[in-house]
């Protein structure tokens, strides 16, 4: 809880929802009859609409970014540290956009809601979407805005992807994207790791075929299972050995499978915090969208081709230390847009926090985004005068 | 199954069965009354028992390192590659010795042996064994078979860490120490994803709480996922990438949770396939081995210090995409033996399949094995003459 909102922050901010009743036809073939995205804003939209930022969340993100939703808060939005008045994305300068993404369970249409066709739960039902579904709708949240181009458009990890898909689907939409900790596409290992996440939630018998919910029961191990594991790879293996080292819990070995060291109480707790605020379909349903971005798929391959579509200047941003998205992956996606002409800058960050740091207020990290976007909204600004 | 036994193989071999009556005093504190290992051998022992080989096995291995059980095996032993009539580890020169360590589960006495005290099976109770109790006990078996000293101990991975603990704990008992892809304990990321294996396992009903096998259950959905995790730790990325790609199993997404590219149904396969032939605890208690092995605690943290007590001379191998036992930490080895004034070699191989490198039979990495054990066992039969 903050004893006051402190200075830079947005402050006490409110969810709204949006009710979308135009069918929205997804990759997967199905169409959603009528949907809800629900949504943060941050700042003020100017009387042109020109300084929208758009911020597309990750894996297990949420429409809550920046700000409290009550004085009783613990903590601020999950990317507090970067959105605020004065902050890298600055709030008195851009009107910030985050939403939950369809699929999402923190009140956006998804698994945990019901299926109007037959008044059940979604549960594993609820179709596959795809990042190509989600900027879809998010379009169709910038259109209800009232905004037809957005100054930027920022997301990292798998909301890098979104941002990526944003430059090729609808070029005149964004003047900049930024691209943070991110990948053309998954790599075998990824896909991978995103198996044994999964797996581990469909051989929890409190899965119960992803009914669980309406069997009052939530797969709790299998979830915190899959938790686990996406810890261990968010994290460099430096960051948890000089967060964690072989640190014990007792002075001696108990030789038992209780806990011997600090690092598997970590994950234990984190796991298991994690499984109270989480919903396993929307997991499994995020990790498939992640298995299945690959724009350049659509050109055998060739990202620099996909990419000669896009208009806007883009922003790459990698962590040294991240190996789930690593530096080279985000180093692709550069030379594409170098080889389709595009205007690109990049920054390999120094950072022990492997994945993870695109989360953190790196300086140099939140220097370069705020430098890039105070330039963005320059040419914004002399526009719209 | 082999159509003919190859030339440079050992041939048939048969495993023999060692019973030792003497209690052995185990690193948790409890003693054992009796056990029995199970081992194979290759070559013949000269007359002065001065050229026996040991092997120590890693994670999932067992006595079976090289050779045929019988002409309709599919496989030979897992390290076949590498020992055999003119191979690496030449059989015409050297008597090689494979044993199924102390808490395995191909005959040696381990939690699905029955625990004479109460007739029942030791499940989870049998005693968590250490590193340096499986050498204690290799040590027993070496008198059994007549060796004093051996020509030399190999061993990859955990296999790597019975070598190191040789060196230390029976200095005079080995001429030579080739520790393969291994490390001078567990990082934090090592320890993490042991935690994993092991919660994936625990949390299977199907586990009983490690009583499993009296009740006609088998935790195959724990094992799995453990295994498939596993997997991806033993492969680089590279090496998955390679392999698997983005291949996919049918020519469109399918848009469900089945199995959409090809390294989905590798890992699937290879976690069902291990449940078949591995035992749940055995594999709970390999990996607490390695979370515990850290031969320097007692010197906190000086590995020189300890080493200063060797008397062998040593062999690293590592290998340039191995990260989950990476070169570095074979290189923390030999820096310490180094400053220990011990005599080592030290290659890092190019090689591009990760962790499992040091079962394949990559020339470069073979050819100094080779080498490394010519010399070796040249000074053996000058001394023996």
């Amino acid at each position: 809880m903050p004893d006051a909102i402190p200075a830079d922050s947005v402050g006490i901010v409110a969810p709204q929802t949006a009710q979308f009743e135009t069918p929205l036809r997804l990759s997967c073939g199905q169409e959603l009859p009528s949907y809800q995205l629900v949504y943060e804003t941050y700042g003020k939209l100017n009387s042109s609409a020109s300084n929208a930022i758009l911020i597309c969340h990750a894996l297990s993100g949420d429409h809550h970014a920046a700000g409290y939703h009550a004085m009783s808060d613990k903590k601020p939005g999950w990317w507090d540290s970067a959105i605020g008045p004065g902050k890298a994305i600055d709030t008195e300068r851009f009107f910030v956009i985050s939403l939950n993404n369809l699929g999402g369970c923190s009140g956006s249409t998804g698994p945990t809601s019901i299926n109007p066709e037959n008044g059940e739960i979604w549960g594993e039902n609820f179709p596959l979407v795809t990042v190509q579904d989600w900027v879809e709708s998010q379009a169709r949240l910038a259109d209800k805005l009232g905004i037809q181009t957005f100054a930027a458009i920022v997301g990292g990890s798998l909301g890098g992807m979104q941002v990526l898909e944003w430059s090729i689907r609808f070029p005149e939409r964004l003047k900049a994207a930024v691209i943070i900790a991110s990948a053309p596409n998954l790599s075998t290992q990824n896909i991978a790791f995103n198996e044994v996440a999964r797996q581990s939630i469909r051989r929890d018998p409190d899965f119960h075929d992803g009914r669980y919910l309406s069997q009052q029961s939530v797969p709790t191990n299998g979830l915190g299972l899959a938790r686990m594991l996406g810890h261990i790879t968010y994290l460099s293996d430096d960051a948890m050995g000089s967060k964690f080292g072989r640190q014990m819990r007792h002075e001696e070995y108990q030789y038992n499978y209780g806990i011997e060291f600090e690092v598997e109480s970590y994950l234990r707790y984190q796991g298991e915090a994690f499984t109270k605020r989480f919903d396993a379909n929307t997991y499994m349903l995020m990790t498939k969208a992640l298995d299945y971005f690959d724009p350049a798929a659509a050109t055998g391959g060739d990202l620099a081709a996909v990419l000669k579509r896009a208009q806007c200047e883009f922003l790459l941003v990698s962590f040294t230390t991240d190996w789930r998205f690593s530096p080279e992956r985000s180093e692709e996606i550069v030379n594409a847009l170098v080889k389709a002409g595009k205007h690109v800058s990049y920054a390999k960050i120094e950072a022990a926090e492997g994945h993870d740091a695109f989360l953190f207020p790196i300086p140099r990290y939140m220097r370069t985004l705020n430098s890039f976007l105070t330039r963005v909204g320059k040419s914004i600004t002399s526009e719209a005068l």
